[in-house]
This record gives C-alpha cells, sequence and structure tokens, in this order.
C-alpha cells in the first residue's frame, strides 16, 4: 500500500543509455532481478554511496571502479552482499568479471550493486548464468523493466522523467529507484540511477549530482537505518546534440535544477512507499539558527516512534511533536517562541496550545493522506525540510516477516 | 503484556516517610490517581530532572523547590500537564499551595510531579478537591498503593526494596517507579521515587542518585523519546538508628551500592513493562575506545526498528545488528575486527557470518524471551549496557490508541 498515486510515467529514451533485465533466480521467483545498464563509450558517470561504516563488498568495488571510466552498471536485487565478508569481496569482483567478458570489457569499468537481504552469500553463478540474457535484451526502451527488476519490499515500480531544451535542443534526465525500508539515507539512497544524453565533464557531473542527493535523498527517513548499500549514480551519455553544459552557465543552472527535480521526486516515491506507510508526512522546520539545528529538529519528529503511530491513527497528538522538538538537543530553545502547524492549522503557540485551535480543526487535517508538519523555532532564518511517513502495524509485519 | 515474573515485591515500612493515595477522577476511572508522600522533618531530599528543553510545569517547579527542604511529594497521574503554557505553571502551584494549606506547611517544600497526556489542561480543582482523602490515609505501609496510583500505561506496579545493615543497624531502601513509552531517559526515568531512613546530608544523597541514575534510568531505552516529565527523587529520612553515612566510607559504598540495586531493578521493570514488550534485549558493548562510543553503539542498535522488529519476530537476523552498528557513527571502525553474539552463540566474525554459526543455534536463542547482545569492537577496554524491548504490533496499537 503506497500513499497516493504513483503510477510509473512515460520514459522517453535517453540516446546513449540502454538497459537489460533478466531473472537469475535470486529471488526463487520468476521476476527479473537483474539488470545491465551499458553507456555509450565518451559518457561520463558520478556516484555517491552510503556512510554506513560497513558498506557492502559491491559498494567498495563500486567506489574504487568509479575512477576506472564506467562503462556498465551490475544490479541485482534480492541479495545485498553485505555482510559476506572475503567472499562477498571475491563474489562482487567476479561479477564484474563476468560482465566484462560477456560484453568484452574491463572489469574496472563495471559498477556492481547489490539490494536485498544481508548476510547471505551472493548467487554468483546464478548471476553469471542470466547476464547473456540481460545483454542481449539491451535497449533503450527497458525503463520500466529496469525500475521493476530493482525492486525488494517496494510496491511500485519508481521512475521520473525531465526534458530540458538547451538552445533549442533536448536534454533528457531519466531516474529510477527502490527503497522502502532502511532509510535514511546519508549520501545516497537506497539505489537510484539516473541518466542523461547530456555532455558533462565528470567533475561537474559529480557536482552536480552531490548537490541534488543533499536535497532529496539525504532528506528522507523511513526508520532512520542507513543501509549498508545505499547508492545513487548519475549517467551522462554526451549523445544530445545540444552544446557541452560547462560549469557556471545558465545551460548547468538549468541542469542541476532538473536534476534536482528528478532526485526529489524519487526520493519522494519511495517514502510514499516507505514499508507499511499511510501517510505522507513533509516536515518543515523553519526560523531555525543553521540548517543543521532545522534538520536536527526536522530528523528528530521524522524517528519518533510516538510522532509516527499517531500520525498512523490521525490522531492530532501535537504534545508528541512538541516532545520530540524539545528532545532534539538544541540548546537554548524557547518554549513561548516555538509555533507549530498541521497544515495551516496552528496548533501550537505561547507555550503550549493555540488558543484558537480545536481538535476538529486539527482532525480534519489529520485525516488527508498528505501533511505538512511545519514548526517554527523563533531564532532565526534557516529552513530544511524532511519527508517521511506514519508507523503502522504493517511496517511491523514487513519488517518481522522479511525473512520468512 | 510484562516479559518475565514481575511481582511485587514485600515492602517494608520506610520509618519517616509516610504515604497516602485517593482517587482525584482525572483518569475518569475509579483508580487512585494522586499520592501524596511526605518525610520526617529532618529528612533530606535529593532529585534529577528530565533534559528535555521544554519540561513540563511541574518538574519546572520541583526543580525550584528542590533548594527549600521539601517535605512532601504530590504525583499525579493521568495528566502531565506538559504543554499546557502559562496556564500550566499557575496550575503547578496552586497544587503545591492548596497541599500546604491541608498539612499547614509552605508550598516551596512541596515538590510536584505530573504524568499522562501532554497538552490538556490540569484538574487543578479535583486534586484539590481528593487532597484530604489522600493526607487522611497516610501510613508508612502504603508502598503497594503509590505505585499504583502513579501508573499509567504500565501493566503492573513496580517495586524493590534493599534492607543493608550499618554497625549492625538496619538501613531500608524502598523504591517505585512508574513508565513504559516515551522511554529514554535523560538524567531521570519516566517517574522513580526512592525512600530511606538513612541518616546522610543532602549534597552527598544527590551525588549518591546523580550515579546511580547513570548507569541505570539512564542506560535503557523503549523507543528514544525522551519524556517532558521524567524526574527520579531519593528521600531519605534520618529516621533509622544507624549512624549517619558521610563520604567516602565504607558505610556510604554500602549504602551507594544498594540505591544503584533499586535503580537498576526499578529501570529493568520499566522495560520489561515496556509498551507491547515480549522480549527483553540485554545490549553489551565491549572493546570500545570509550563509554561514550560503547553508549552509542548500544543506543544505535536499541533504537533500530529494524532490529527490534526483528526481536519481535525471534528471527535471528543479525545483518540488521551488524547494519545499526555500522551506522552508528564511530569513525574508523574496522569490520573484520566486528564480533557479535546471541547469548553465547558468535553470529558475526572476520567481517561476516561466523563460520561455526547455523540458523538452528541463533534461532534457539531468539526464542528466548531473554536474550544478550554482545557486540565486541576489538578497539579498547571500555563496556556499556543498554536495555531494552522489541518492537511489536502492540507498541503501534498501544500508542496509535493512547487518546481513544
Amino acid at each position: 500500500m503506497a500513499v497516493g498515486q504513483c503510477d510509473f510515467p512515460v520514459m522517453p529514451d535517453v540516446p546513449g543509455i540502454i538497459l537489460g533485465t533478466a531473472c537469475a533466480g535470486i529471488k526463487q521467483t520468476v521476476k527479473d532481478d537483474i539488470l545491465v545498464i551499458a553507456m555509450a563509450g565518451q559518457a561520463s558517470c558520478a556516484a555517491v554511496f552510503t556512510q554506513n561504516a560497513f558498506c557492502a563488498a559491491p559498494v567498495q568495488v563500486a567506489k574504487a571502479n568509479l575512477a576506472h571510466a564506467p562503462r556498465w552498471l551490475l544490479i541485482n536485487s534480492g541479495n545485498a552482499n553485505a555482510g559476506t565478508g572475503e567472499q562477498g569481496m571475491q563474489d562482487a569482483l567476479k561479477t564484474c568479471a563476468d560482465l566484462a567478458e560477456v560484453v568484452g570489457g574491463s572489469a574496472k569499468q563495471v559498477l556492481p550493486f547489490s539490494t536485498g537481504v544481508i548476510g547471505q552469500p551472493l548467487p554468483a553463478d546464478k548471476i553469471k548464468a542470466a547476464l547473456p540474457a540481460a545483454i542481449s535484451a539491451l535497449t533503450e526502451a527497458n525503463w520500466d523493466k529496469a525500475a521493476r527488476a530493482i525492486m525488494t519490499t517496494d510496491t511500485f515500480p519508481k521512475g521520473v522523467s525531465r526534458t530540458i531544451m538547451l538552445d533549442g535542443l533536448p536534454v533528457t534526465i531519466n531516474g529510477i529507484s527502490k527503497g522502502a525500508g532502511m532509510i535514511q539515507p546519508n549520501m545516497a539512497t537506497m539505489l537510484g540511477f539516473i541518466a542523461t544524453d547530456a555532455k558533462i565533464a565528470q567533475p561537474l557531473l559529480q557536482a552536480c549530482l552531490a548537490a541534488a542527493v543533499e536535497q532529496s535523498f539525504n532528506r528522507i527517513t523511513v526508520d532512520g537505518d542507513t543501509s549498508t548499500n545505499d547508492a545513487c549514480v548519475l549517467m551522462a551519455s554526451g549523445a544530445s546534440l545540444a552544446p557541452e553544459i560547462l560549469a557556471g552557465t545558465e545551460h548547468y543552472l538549468l541542469f542541476a535544477d532538473a536534476v534536482m527535480q528528478v532526485c526529489k521526486q524519487l526520493a519522494e516515491w519511495i517514502i510514499r512507499d516507505g514499508e507499511g506507510a499511510t501517510k505522507l508526512m513533509r516536515i518543515v522546520v523553519a526560523e531555525a539558527l543553521s540548517d543543521a539545528e532545522a534538520l536536527q529538529v526536522g530528523k528528530t519528529i521524522a524517528h519518533s516512534p510516538l510522532v509516527k503511530t499517531a500520525f498512523f491513527a490521525s490522531d492530532p497528538n501535537w504534545g508528541r511533536i512538541l516532545a520530540a522538538v524539545g528532545r532534539a538537543g538544541v540548546q537554548n530553545m524557547v518554549l513561548e517562541d516555538i509555533e507549530i502547524y498541521l497544515d495551516a492549522v496552528c496548533i501550537v503557540k505561547n507555550g503550549g496550545r493555540d488558543s484558537a485551535y480545536t481538535e476538529e480543526a486539527g482532525q480534519r487535517v489529520m485525516n488527508q493522506e498528505e501533511i505538512t508538519i511545519t514548526v517554527k523555532l523563533g531564532r532565526g532564518n534557516a529552513v530544511q525540510e524532511v519527508l517521511t511517513c506514519d508507523f503502522s502495524y504493517d511496517y511491523v509485519k514487513i519488517n518481522a516477516e522479511y525473512r520468512t
């Protein structure tokens, strides 16, 4: 069950980026569970990775290979190849070598990504056996299939597309992502793959991705758990006829804004599909002394099980929001300066419940599927937004039964 | 539903400490919901309070009155008088004045405590009306009734008693506590009231309490939410015939150890009664560089919804524990140095699942009601322990339906 309408959009081709999927049988279902993405020879490629200290073997390999002008991504779902020790590293390297052999390239030009259960050995032989099918399926038209192949507990495939015009010539940006639990990305989402036909040098592409991720995937949380496998990749094939995008130009601003929009929408899809989610909660913390302070308060609210269960119950229990703000660790906060709103309804003012507040007004907002909680700290001008979802029976069910 | 046998113990009297309860009707039930504790004239009194920035009105009053040689505690359950603004402060002061009037004392010598729903006006008039009944009920024999009167979502009353002999003369320490949710005490539990007949000066009593709380109530967490009303009080009536307890003596060490035992047991009761708890999880982090580091890792595990739901399902999903250690924010951790145990069963070693581990062995431990998770970081000699419970359907149910 996801929050709101989450239809997969029509995704145009991205010239110079081809995708192929196949079923390796990792998940013991007949669904495709591996995805190969191939980039044109002149492509540039940027990526950001999880900051979990125990990042998975494929993340370590992908990090190292990013310096070798990547040409291929190899993604599998159903198994994270994390907590798998030395064998896991060998398996990650082997899948890269296997793909390189089929396509006649270098193993160092392959970035591997894995998502799924932690701690199970990666069935590298199954992946090897499925590679020819994935390679022969490579085409520019496979975005929908690609988005489906990387799903684990996701209930719908996640895709976004934007096209901008540079000097009258189109540049397309397509993105897909997966993720529904163990979500508090820290430098990257669970998995996000974004591709464009723009011509842009790697360092600028990397800067563009880092800035976009910071304001999108790094502003969402389902349960505060940072995965060992988070990664987000931005590929630029250079196949567009539009001129090269250079730093400090208006073209760059247009492009960076479109990448940001794609990342924000993908991040929002992840929250709409949060495990067991019934509500989308947009937490805006304003009038903070700094961005860091605003973010700290926003994440404390977003992680509070008491706030999240109250939202699940559509209960305008504003006391729990206030208590979460109070324990966020911000020094010298003044209770009397705090204002809290559910959408446009003021619930807290002058140190307590706003005198004009009625339970009916609060209840009306809480009955909605999408709610904005605005907290004004009355200390400064910084504003930050965090997206999260509520905490339901189904969150417990999904995570209690994950391996059964 | 609580974890394990949680019978209320036989509590001896504490000479010089009398307790009385009554039903003020705050909870709309016929259960007693106010508790008055009166101390002998020569008593000393120590207390620690929540560090939530928005501490409730009664906490603010109690903090201020602690300097005025308190003689009475006035506790109500069912309403926290938090987030109640200026009116809340007036109500807290009024209940102190009302009690002082009945007993013929000073309002400044009353410490008020409230626990329950946040953000509702305190029915101070109902409390006033019930004070005479509570006062007339004052006796040394009321520990059981007192423990029941302070309950909110607790499923059983919590009490502990220890008696030590100083020079052949007995000193008794009794404690009661309440709390089941919004539990990550930070300098104090939800509410804890400990009384002794020892003779001991206030500064030493305060130091003794602070040390005990640090290793007990500050090492437990149900949901990571720090209440606005946490407080823990240690009263010493001085009525014992044993000699005065002085700093740096063996008597003090004996006394401090007994107070620590009482606090640890009370803290454990709170976790056993954690909202929806089906398992008691004892998290020991060893071989850390510092106590702070060990605590950071322990609390990250204890707060992880993914770990807690796996324990609810009795699923030895050690990958989630490893992922939580990895995101705890400790710099330069080496995955290969980490060892993780469920009771005596090694699950993680050499960067992955221990080669000798079997799911059967893990499952055997997970089927127990009480489980110790030991994480060895391989970095130093510091050890810290955190107590928590699992995350169940009932946690969501209790907190979703709290106000209905």
